[in-house]
């Protein structure tokens, strides 16, 4: 995400510059300052110490986030930081607490909310076009399970996965009140050694009296998918995962279209629009469109369907905020 | 056709009544008539010697059609008969006429009117939805060419299959004033020494200024098609084909649905519908709703584009009715 | 649904024939029996004394199913009920074991099986196309609530709507181990009086350690939806809601295309399959293709998640088989 | 398209580096500039002028295109020129010639070619996955009409439109021996004083034997339409105009969707992409991807369709190719 966000920063946002560059390996960091015309510096310190920044942009592995946002706080800058912001709640509401009380500005990568379908459906949600909302259902699927490594330290699939659903949901619908999680290792039953799933079903019941169900993939093989439906009292909408292209192939009895295989060909310009939020937001003194306290609810959803899977029983959202 | 239309007749028209079969084949009707509690005549003449007939259906080789429309003229019938009446022009006029004369109704078997999506297109279009027509385009193809022996004796492309088309244009469109048309035969060249085509445009100028174009295709491969698409000032309409199934199979970064293979599964309650409607202006004593002048004129823009073919220039209208 | 039954008898089931028509209005059996030639008979006991009878259909109240069916078993006559056979698990299987006992045909009205498309997935899935299943999503709602006098008497909203979906979920990926299901009266809060819902959601665990989910709405204003999604290892596979038209209108910066707007234009020709079904297996003497273990087995899964909404916790189908 | 090329030139195509706009008017160069760190230059001479420079990009009213390329010629620029290079044959071949002459880079803009959809589709094509075509089908639909000032100069429908579609037909199926064509102007008659039209249809006869048709509107009202299919002898291929959103929504029996409204939601990335072709070109001395002579091919043949349509008859190319 890294360099996404670097050559979204330096190509494809109007309100910003891409200033410097650090990573773990200071080639990564060259290689791009190169790219974009930016500085790569050799410590965070470094970074953190250029005079003149406006803000920073953390794509790390998920167990840094915290610690780089904390510094980030003390060094005074804005923040926008990938999701999830730490995989515990502790060090979440200890990141999202320090830049309330700096009030630093933090956003956090929930990059869908930036996707003009979904801005779209949103606003026209909003505006009363669907009336009192009865149902949500969100799907995610990927193509094939990420690597082990990469599990192991994801915090499970609804932390990893689940979480740009679970913020879907509050952004469309509103505050989930409780959760009733399943979860099965059927494509790789070595998961469970790591007490987590590749197929997972939450149900949702929100503080509205809706109710939602998000399912989760870890190996659809067809593609990628990211499709949500929301049944209201006046219209329902449904967000489709579109396909790869525009040509489809008819032969023989059978017409074939190709699918998106990952999520950031669905998703690209949004990593994009984003940023530019975040940016307009720094220069504007306007507030972040997503916020700390979006994260920390979405991650409060993901805890409890971690917890309902558990302990075989629905779990309010009361019981995961100790 | 003859199978489908008295198995309509007997089950799917609550207005009609399967009285008596016959076929050349002996056999073919006994067994129809079986099948159905009709009886099996061994003539033409039995058949239309038989007391209380409301009418008779027409289903023969097409060389057949007039002189049974004939006869069953002579024997005061109402009668159904499939496309085309016949393969000259003189034939046709010959038939058509002799009905008016003898204030018989005559139903020629455009079946495609009775589907209920181009009937509801139709009724809104007729309705003013589409605003004045400016642009029609129909595109059918068959998945793979018929018996060489069939196609020696069916009239060529554009009075075969393209009949249906361009009675369809008429039916959403109007007259049509001239035609300019190309064939080529492309899967199977042999077609060329016969003086046909399997691959053929027509373009049409309708007498209220719109254009339209017919696509024929007689080797799609990926099986029947039968779309068309008309632009109006203030409306557009699509008329797909349908799949042969809901169901859509995912996988590998692709997504496959089944298509139809033919007409019958696209036009299958047509083929009922057309036989009700015929049976329901015979015993209300209305007119029928596709008469033989929409017969005669359907053929008529064949033949101009068959001729326009052969000339290498467009044909008008009036050029074909000598 | 008994007249829906009866025109299939007489009409679109070429096993069948339809000889007499009971019902407790016998203004209403006399007007199918004229329009199908049957006869009408004034009393079930006339009905089931009728000589020669190869079956019964039985489409009552559902309060009706039971007595009726028990009285056909007495009677020996190989019998087709609708779904579901009662609301009482008790009676359910009565029925179930005395047909069995009597060595008779029992057959429940589960159309969906009967449907093409679904039949070709089944047929499909059970080749192996598409692998271990994963999970199954399927989504049934009606465009607007019954009235409240038949919601009062129709079981709730798992029973009545959910039981198809329940047998779907069955008939592709085998039996459930539990449930766990939310509801909520959103579009009507009234239902709430008498323990209902208009939006529910089932989570299932199947045996086979398959997850899915089953979401249920009365009040979707939009249309009739019936769509599923079966993700497999090898395969997914779709079941859409067909539009109710090949058309669509396109105006303005927006196309728009009909939608179903209830189950009979969906499930049409499968309500006549069934039948066609069961009276082939009662002519040959084959076991019919829905038994009365499959509606007991959905009527299982219904309760199991009935009981999962009022006890706020998942219940495994042990422990609604007393 | 001047500031689109600007902007990607500057920000969307890694090979290229935006280093000096020129414009009549010197207000919008300076803006352009400014925006995109880039120098404007107060005349054609001084652009001309600037040392180092790798290429040139023109996108002028189509008057200007000519002497502008053969300035560039003359400044010994590789350049490439928005189509069509002029509105006569003459001053096109000019162009050409003179470009080839000096053994310098000519790329014209049909930058559809280098839509990811349409490439895939040729990519394949030439991979003989279509086997031999045998019907191309090829729609372009304007939304709404261009300003009469802008259709005054414009060459008329099918060399201002339709040049993409018989550059398209060029690009996936070959030569065009022989067009057919016709015109009306239904939407604004007016446009016959000029001997325009905002509705037409040409058709092709290929030199390889397959048959083809390009239909053309100005007015379709509904939204932007490019869509192509390709019939051949082992496939089918269709390229779809994509909806604008990837939203749907349902009410009322209804589903809608948003459609595109516009060329540049369509066709935006492959604007990008043409131009990053042609600075690749540059860089590598490799032949540019779309030559003067696709485009004086392409010309041709709108030259063709249009004198069909003023004489009534096919026009063979050799006609037009005094």
């Amino acid at each position: 995400m890294g360099s996404v966000h670097a050559a979204n920063l330096a190509r494809a946002c109007p309100s910003a510059e891409l200033i410097a560059c650090y990573d773990r390996d200071p080639d990564v960091a060259r290689a791009a300052a190169e790219r974009y015309g930016a500085v790569a510096v050799p410590s965070v310190e470094d970074l953190l110490g250029i005079e003149g920044l406006d803000g920073l942009v953390i794509a790390a592995p998920t167990a840094a986030h915290a610690p780089l946002a904390l510094a980030a706080a003390e060094a005074g800058l804005g923040t926008f930081v990938e999701k999830p912001i730490a995989l515990d709640r502790r060090s979440t509401l200890q990141v999202v607490e320090r830049f309330e009380a700096a009030r630093l500005a933090l956003q956090v990568g929930f990059n869908r909310r930036f996707d003009e379908s979904v801005a779209d459906v949103h606003r026209r949600v909003r505006a009363g076009e669907l009336g009192p909302p009865y149902f949500l259902r969100i799907s995610q699927r990927d193509m094939a399970p990420p690597r082990p490594e990469f599990l192991a330290g994801s915090g499970g699939i609804f932390l990893d996965m689940g979480i740009h659903d679970f913020d879907l949901a509050r952004f469309l619908v509103g505050d989930v009140a409780r959760v009733s999680a399943v979860g099965a290792a059927l494509a790789d039953p070595g998961l469970r050694d790591i007490g987590d799933f590749d197929t997972a079903v939450a149900t949702l019941e929100f503080a509205n009296g809706a109710l939602g169900v998000v399912d989760l993939g870890r190996a659809a093989g067809y593609g990628y998918e990211s499709s949500a439906e929301l049944v209201g009292a006046t219209a329902t909408v449904r967000l489709e995962t579109p396909p790869a292209l525009a040509a489809e192939w008819l032969r023989a009895g059978e017409a074939t279209r190709p699918l998106l295989r990952s999520y950031d060909r669905r998703y690209g310009p949004a990593f994009a629009a984003e940023l530019e939020a975040f940016a307009r937001a720094l220069l504007d003194g306007t507030p972040v469109p997503v916020t700390g306290r979006d994260a920390l609810a979405a991650f409060e959803v993901a805890l409890a369907a971690t917890r309902s899977c558990a302990l075989g029983r629905p779990v309010s959202l009361d019981e995961v905020v100790e």
